[in-house]
């Protein structure tokens, strides 16, 4: 499907009587071709959310400008193009999440472009070598976090990522990292969040005699495995499933969670409310 | 939810331009304030669909013709009230799925009205007695389908209901019978169709050798077990079932299936199309 | 299936080598005939595991005493009858798990006689008596808790249930109460434990903007919501799920997490070791 | 987990009293250490299945031996060290099964030594050799069926692999070739079977519209796609599923599908009996 000309408008706004009306009349009025359309009202918090993919040779500037008079004050417009995202991704040593990402990536199942991987040790350099990517290690050890994070966001600041992907980066960010680049964090936690947040999820799991795993796609925050979510998928298991057995059938639902995250993510299908996510699949 | 003033306007028609502005033009000049909007393409089709639930103290008849007039020739368009339907339940002599429904209709689940049970066996009568709710035999025992079907017929003519759930009901209608109430008919299989079609569904799995088994909620067309899917659902099983324990938890299945799916039909979510159906959840 | 002469050995012991030659010998000298034979070893723990369900007219005091001589100190044996239990629910005003058990109940899918439903209000008293069982009233209202649970805990001490079901029982046990009848109550609660512990899941569930919700049917402790878990499950939701709409959808999952729980009771596929569950199903 | 020296024993005969019983004894006498034992009865077909792993320093052919003597006639036994497998993989041209097989592989998830990627295409010779691993080219282009099979006959008889794995390799083999390899050759299907055989499948299931689709990994047998089933799953999909899109989501099932159906095949938990697979997890 070439998608080269499509656009995508994400609206949030309070909501109000007419606004899809309003909307697809002034695309309508534009000769705009909507291909999909799709729209959610948050009624505990009267909040309109509206997603919006188009075709059609639109001037951008006069599109906003008509939407900005119509649309109630408090509105978010966010109008680009469908086009490729820029990724980077963050890694340790465990090589699951980071394979299928390279698989999916070269045999163009993703519409990005990988620009570097990332990692803060060096195991997963000779991986992605062969795949004829650029690794950069910016390495932990021995090094307090302030140096290695300094490093970490002047490589991030050189590359402009669209998104940074955490495909098992198992260090902690600092709140002043995330500050700065959290809307563009998407971060595979090993567990059905809420349930065993922090380290060491499936030997949680282990001790607790849970009948179900789970791993969760989310946003990160400054409050640790609290960022909203994306995509959360689950297994049954059993009393005979010691955290090894746990964390290798685990490996699965990650690799496949992280995954469909990302994808919803470079085709522009999330907006932020709170801490929740609306997910226009 | 009090939706006592709602009305469902189901669209279905050839795509063009600005169908959604058209349609939601009328609702908001007339008023009517949208609750939930959703639209969908097909696309290898080129067929437009729209489920619209709004308020408001609109003309209907006024409604209709101005669409009429916008809309593509070829539309279809459904407009009605959000209220309780009437609702027939068939059975034979296995309980779980009208067990179910029962419940559900006693503590106000279900937005429907139980205008009667109908079985062509009697065992379940006492079940429908104890809810306080008529039942009516028509029995297949002893006569031929033709004259059985006629009485089941005129039963349904004078009852009128908008649906007609087949709950275990394990006779084969005739075509004529599916012909003039196959729109109204939600059967409940107990595969995953179109695997298993036909007599003993489990008895098939097993012998098969399958590792997850399913239910299936459709409409009933004249080729058995071919009708419009609804709802399906699985669970995993292994080499240990034998039929009769593939039959106790495909239960389960069949009546969460089934409920689910007259669930969407008391909604106004579903659209026929071709063979399959365009659900709005 | 005609199980009237099964009887099920349920063992747990230090692990040691030869346990299923010394047990499945026992047996095999008393022309005992092994229907079924599960064992499990719990490593971390060197805790062997074993549910043997078998038939034949032998002299339980006589095997029970050969196997304490073979087995290693701190053993535990459990022998008995497969037989009917007998069974107690308590309800709140929630029908859904209530009815659901009443049908199965009614249609012989359960092996277990319905002794009584107990209720601390009186809303699914005309339920229980159109299924022609036993109601007793304990409320809460106007009482305080010791005054209800003395007389909860008598009518329970009259009744001598092998199981109670907690079937959406909206009441928090005191220490004392579940210290006495904690081995034989089985709760069902809202949430994919230990998710949203506590009260109101549902509206947590929503509030964290998870993308699944579920259902845990668990053992009473001490310590609400941490007893041993015998059953999850997990339904997939999104951001248009308010509270009522999960507790809509939550509610198929209670009840059938719930039952299935029971049955496992009810064929004695559990054994406790420490606060997790082994399940032989 | 060091299983070096852990030997696994497959048995499948006659049922008869006793059998569990006479074989641990075997095994306790020759001061065998059990790890894990497992059993079945298949009651309808009368017949007992057993997988015991244990790890000691006996004497093969003793064991054997004594074991013949002991079990029922027409007894068969397996008994082989948990050593790693040897594997070869056959493709065509699609990369999304082999990469993530590769990709367990490299980083020593799967027990086996990867001997060989055989294609009938060249499209994935590429990727092979970016793991440093061998790729055989067996064209079918521009020969017949026979001439092709020959060679690919000759290659595989000369790697002598413990299984050949079917990674979307789409092109049918003769009832002689399959014949001779089929009870190596484990199969992806990209559907849930028996729903859906044949070419095409996800076409298949967009046209029929269904709401869940699954994948399949099976042992080939001469008539096409009804091979004994290994392991199957599914996901939920909807009416805006085009069969692009199917295939998209269905390629996820299909990988992690056939990675735990060879898993299962390395640790040797699978025994053919009839068209059924009896699988001990």
């Amino acid at each position: 499907m070439n998608r080269s000309d499509s656009r995508i408008l994400l609206i949030r706004c309070p909501d109000a009587p007419g606004l899809i009306y309003k909307v697809t009349g002034s695309l309508f009025r534009m000769r705009a071709n909507i291909v999909s359309n799709q729209e959610f009202v948050d009624n505990p918090a009267s909040t309109f959310f509206m997603r919006t993919e188009f075709t059609g040779n639109i001037q951008e500037e006069v599109l906003l400008s008509e939407l900005a008079r119509q649309l109630p004050a408090g509105h978010e417009l966010d109008l680009s193009p469908l086009r490729r995202s820029k990724v980077v991704i963050l890694v340790t040593k465990e090589a699951h999440c980071l394979g299928d990402l390279l698989i999916r990536h070269r045999f163009g199942e993703l519409e990005m472009d990988l620009a570097e991987v990332i990692g803060n040790r060096s195991e997963l350099e000779g991986l992605v070598n062969d795949f004829h990517l650029p690794f950069t290690l910016v390495p932990t050890d021995g090094r307090d976090r302030e140096e290695q994070e300094a490093e970490l966001d002047d490589r991030l600041a050189s590359l402009e990522p669209d998104w940074i992907v955490l495909a098992k980066y198992m260090r902690i960010l600092s709140p002043s990292f995330v500050k700065k680049w959290g809307k563009k964090l998407l971060n595979i936690h090993h567990s059905f969040l809420p349930a065993f947040k922090g380290a060491r999820p499936y030997v949680q799991a282990y001790e607790r005699g849970v009948k179900i795993i789970g791993a969760t796609a989310h946003f990160v925050t400054e409050n640790l495995d609290e960022g909203p979510i994306l995509v959360q998928d689950v297994i049954h298991v059993d009393h005979s499933y010691e955290p090894d057995r746990l964390m290798l059938f685990g490996r699965d639902l990650e690799k496949i969670v992280l995954a469909k995250a990302l994808r919803l993510l470079l085709e522009r299908r999330v907006t932020l409310f709170r801490n929740r996510t609306v997910v226009f699949e």
